[in-house]
């Protein structure tokens, strides 16, 4: 690839950066390693004498209240009275403990009879994904994601040499019509649609939630078509209101979905901690293609000790309330500041609001603006695979501190006027 | 596949146990998966009755020595001063600051300049491997392997559907005669030979140390035909004697050689850190091939401040004279009671004696044996990928109790008497 690296990589012509080399890595490197652009999450240059920007991108939890002391403690529990076996290898499929923590969690929250041996542990939901792809997908498979979709998802989807296809997501999630005509057109090519990727509750970046009746429909497109449903739910836990819906895997009774849970969202992205849930065939496929020795099983003991000492489930409630209240802060911020240029939906949880900008935006102007005026967003573009959504704009509000939220939207409102001033 | 798994994974029929699944998902599998066998790593069925067995299995640190209360004060230190940072995503080639501590202690082991770019942190040295064969291997290509060979890591080159080819081992390392041939034999055949593996220090399991002479050999051979050395360096810090010989990328000057370390054997298995380390273009490839968000920044700035405060460099050497304590006794034990039934090298090194059984030993009855007599040992055959070995037997003494070893040794003689009496 010679698209230019990220900041975070130095360029230099070898080790050391003096070394005339005489291996060639470019003719030897990987058909998927050659496809692979670097991940669009990128730091960009602040201009000279640039105010310092309040950031409105990564989705991130909210950093005051991360729970160090509890994590402190839990950590020297655990390496206290089991320290022999955080410190040891755990096996591919990870902590038997922490399993059958989620087994019993989820059980009770979605009624099903889940086992620990339904559950694999995975660096992330990102680490998940790719674990599963790589036991799912054979180059020239097709995948069916959302338009718009989390980047990275993306990207380690298309790693596997699969081709994407995307669906477009409106306030009820995707578009079950659109999935199905997707699917015709992709079985009418002889291709095998092998996966769809939806992150069903609390979309990232769109915020919207797929309602039920398309869940029942999505299930029936996808089992008439032997295609797998992937539910990234990094997000579900953090809803504001109503109960959340079922799954797809609880509304599909295990058969034919899987979901991707993580513990980056409720508790630290640091963590690397998520899992896949599955089918025990799918479970054992998974467990066979991991090879790196699985996750820290320390990390994981130190989690699971979080969660059955009962923490976690007081600490995830009160993370919902300053999310919540953010998003308010956010929505009005919005509302006084940023109507006449974008319009935007109302997250019924999550991390995201999602713009749709107004067409007099010219949003080349926006990101220079934004960069001048001093508030970090993420472009709509980021989240098509295709090349399109330009016109679109994702704030997190997670992240930010309360008090700064007014200030970011009168910033992000000032470069939305000057964006439109051309 | 077919073949049982291992007693971890429990039998099933579907999510719960219960689900008549319509979801084909034998029919949808990756090639890549499909392939995959599980591991060799399996706990043995005890017979009833059994003596609870020693076991001399896995390559893993010695319990009683790992560093707790170190690592509880290094984790609280880090929480508490850069908990945001050590609990948010860190990037997926890992947290510069471990990074800048590899490369000042490696320069200043190896006399090289590196620098904290040309390294990646990996979920171990085999999620580096996982990591690294990725970005090099298209199905088809050919991987060069020791025989024996560290299994976990055939089975990840094997993942990428890439043939093996295998050279032998003897107490200088690899044959040097042996390698130049199977290239040609490759070339011949109008295949691609991508990468060579080689467990350069203290074999695993073979315990030998390639020699410096064929290092340089080695080398040359990989440079005239564009093949990428691997050198797992896993087991390279624990040497007892004299100075470790240079590393294969240090002799190349970094050209066409990684190598892959990890703090699995000096501190710790269950922390899942390793490194790569290569020239910037390899950096750059495999940290694009990267989606799981990388290794926890949370570990890596743990062991970040637990080698900044030089306490690894304290804690090293100390396991390094339990190691070879342990050695001793096992190899003066050896020397008592099986001298008769097997003949094996002295390690400089590393976790492991490796057996060479007289012809009178029968394997399967030895295994049947070590059952009885409560001794657990890792048989030959596991290191091979081509059905050999069924007359080596790999020893471990780096995690079993010192005081235990004559009675394992002893144990395990008894067996090798019961194994020859056929």
């Amino acid at each position: 690839m010679t698209q230019e690296p990220p900041p975070w990589i130095a360029a230099s012509s070898g080790a050391g950066g003096d070394v005339a080399a005489s291996y060639n890595w470019e003719h030897a490197e990987s058909l998927r390693s050659k496809k692979m652009a670097w991940s669009p999450w990128r730091v960009r240059p602040e201009p000279p004498n640039a105010v310092p920007p309040i950031m409105l991108t990564g989705g991130i939890p909210d950093p005051d209240s991360l729970p160090i002391d509890d994590f402190i403690a839990s950590n020297e529990r655990v390496l206290r009275r089991e320290g022999m076996f955080a410190l040891q290898y755990g096996g591919p499929q990870g902590y038997p403990g922490l399993r059958e923590w989620l087994a019993k969690d989820i059980n009770r929250r979605e009624g099903l009879d889940l086992r620990a041996e339904n559950f694999v542990l995975t660096c992330g939901s990102s680490g998940g994904l790719e674990n599963l792809v790589e036991a799912l997908i054979n180059p020239g498979d097709v995948a069916i994601i959302e338009r718009p979709c989390y980047p990275g998802s993306t990207r380690v989807i298309m790693s596997c040499l699969a081709e994407i296809e995307g669906v477009p997501v409106d306030a009820d999630g995707l578009d079950c019509d659109a999935l199905e005509q997707t699917v015709a057109r992709i079985t009418a090519a002889r291709k095998t649609p092998k996966l769809l990727y939806t992150i069903s509750n609390f979309q990232n970046p769109a915020a919207s939630t797929l309602a039920l009746e398309r869940r029942q429909r999505v299930i029936e497109i996808c089992r008439r078509n032997n295609i797998l449903i992937v539910q990234d739910d990094a997000y579900g836990a953090i809803t504001f209101g109503r109960e959340p819906l079922p799954s797809l895997f609880a509304l599909a009774g295990g058969d034919g979905a899987v979901l991707l849970g993580t513990f980056s969202k409720t508790l630290a992205t640091g963590l690397r901690v998520g899992w896949i849930m599955a089918a025990q065939n799918i479970v054992d496929a998974v467990t066979r293609m991991r090879f790196d020795m699985g996750v820290s099983p320390w990390t994981s003991r130190m989690i699971a000790d979080f969660c059955e000492s009962g923490t976690y489930d007081e600490h995830v409630p009160r993370m919902i309330e300053i999310y919540r209240r953010k998003r308010d802060l956010m929505l009005s911020s919005l509302e006084e500041r940023c109507t006449k240029f974008a319009r935007w939906n109302v997250p019924a949880g999550g991390f995201f609001v999602w713009l749709e900008l107004s067409e007099g935006v010219d949003p080349v102007a926006l990101d220079q603006a934004t960069l001048e005026e001093g508030v970090g967003y993420v472009g709509g573009k980021a989240f098509f695979d295709n090349g399109d959504g330009a016109n679109y704009a994702r704030l997190c509000y997670s992240n930010v501190a309360e008090t700064e939220i007014p200030e970011a939207i009168m910033r992000f409102g000032r470069a939305l006027e000057r964006a439109s001033a051309h």
